[in-house]
């Protein structure tokens, strides 16, 4: 069987990509970080994701981004913002985390070379998104040309190819896809800012994206919010 | 003064490197890396090096690339090679690890976000170099493709440049190099496999082509090597 990593944080988008991969034919090695987040009860989700998917390894890797901060999601003295117009508003919001997807590919091409794989699904999305510049898709083509001379296999002429199946889809029909596909989406979570029993704040861009997307797919939401 | 990040492992080339970025009216962020490298006194190499040059700020980022292993410097159960004949043969060695130089750059260039710099250094070399895929200029030119769109600067029109002045010089124009620019080499480190006391093996690639650049130079070797 082939192998892929997957990049699982544990929220909607990359519990689907799990569904692609299988779909697609994939075992799937998942991977996740510890990167100082302050939604650590995400990674609680993703290991509910990768098993959800029968993940043949789950590697929980830990960085430390505060190191360097800039960002609310690392940041103690950082606000996550809330109820923010995202469709209005063209600025980089504070939750963006400065090259983390370049980091956590990067950590998934090593181990992707080592264990014999050359493929990797991330979950990106260019349409209901936050305005972050790594999750636009100039930046994966760049992100894979560079990916495919970094490694032995691109000396040796080998492919490495990421998979952003849902790049192009809004969140509602990333939900409608991962459903049709037996997604359990209610093991997910999404939320920027949780209570500390692991509630989602229903205000943040990552929730406010997250209940529009069920809503729009006529979907009941199946996520616990702070409110109720 | 503008600022720039430079990759600092405490050997030759990294210490060239500072001179360099120095030489360039830089003021150096010198980013160095825990990474799980059985060779673990280089960073206090890389500490006497960021001193040596002045830079602003230093830091050592943990990070576990044992996590996927793959390379005999993270791993315990692979041995480091010693006397190989370098120049003839065209394997990639098994102290090449897995996506190193692709993960310590994404680090770099999340760093250079927050603190505003648009450069990095670092001391990749194609000449007298262990042929790992991760030195070769076409991979550092598609990793600044890539770079300029992962991030705000990418997004806003900026130009983040990956300075690789060592890229053509061989190991003794390197050292060369450094001494005209006024670098103390007897405070840098290279072996890959070193005494615990931190004296040099002399035999692995690493410490070969050491040695042989500063015979090639014409400049004592300051290394106190473990058959001193």
């Amino acid at each position: 069987m082939k192998k892929t990593v997957v990049l699982v944080s544990g929220g909607i988008d990359s519990a689907t990509c799990c569904a692609f991969a299988k779909r697609d034919g994939f075992e799937i090695y998942a991977m996740s970080f510890s990167y100082g987040q302050r939604h650590s009860v995400e990674l609680d989700a993703a290991k509910r994701v990768a098993a959800y998917f029968k993940a043949a390894d789950h590697k929980i890797v830990t960085i430390d981004l505060r190191a360097f901060g800039g960002s609310s999601l690392t940041s103690s003295e950082m606000t996550v913002p809330k109820d923010r117009d995202i469709h209005s508003e063209n600025d980089i919001p504070n939750t963006y985390v400065p090259a983390r997807n370049t980091i956590f590919m990067s950590f998934a091409l090593g181990w992707a070379e080592v264990i014999g794989s050359n493929d990797l699904y991330i979950g990106v999305n260019a349409v209901d998104y936050s305005g972050y510049p790594d999750c636009r898709p100039e930046y994966i083509d760049a992100y894979s040309k560079m990916a495919n001379l970094a490694t032995k296999a691109g000396v040796e002429g080998g492919r490495f190819t990421i998979h952003t199946p849902l790049l192009r889809l809004t969140k509602a029909e990333i939900i409608r896809a991962g459903i049709s596909m037996q997604t359990d989406y209610s093991i997910t979570h999404s939320c920027y800012d949780p209570s500390p029993d692991g509630k989602a704040c229903g205000k943040c861009d990552s929730c406010v994206l997250r209940h529009k997307g069920f809503v729009d797919a006529g979907v009941a939401d199946p996520t616990v919010y702070m409110r109720d």
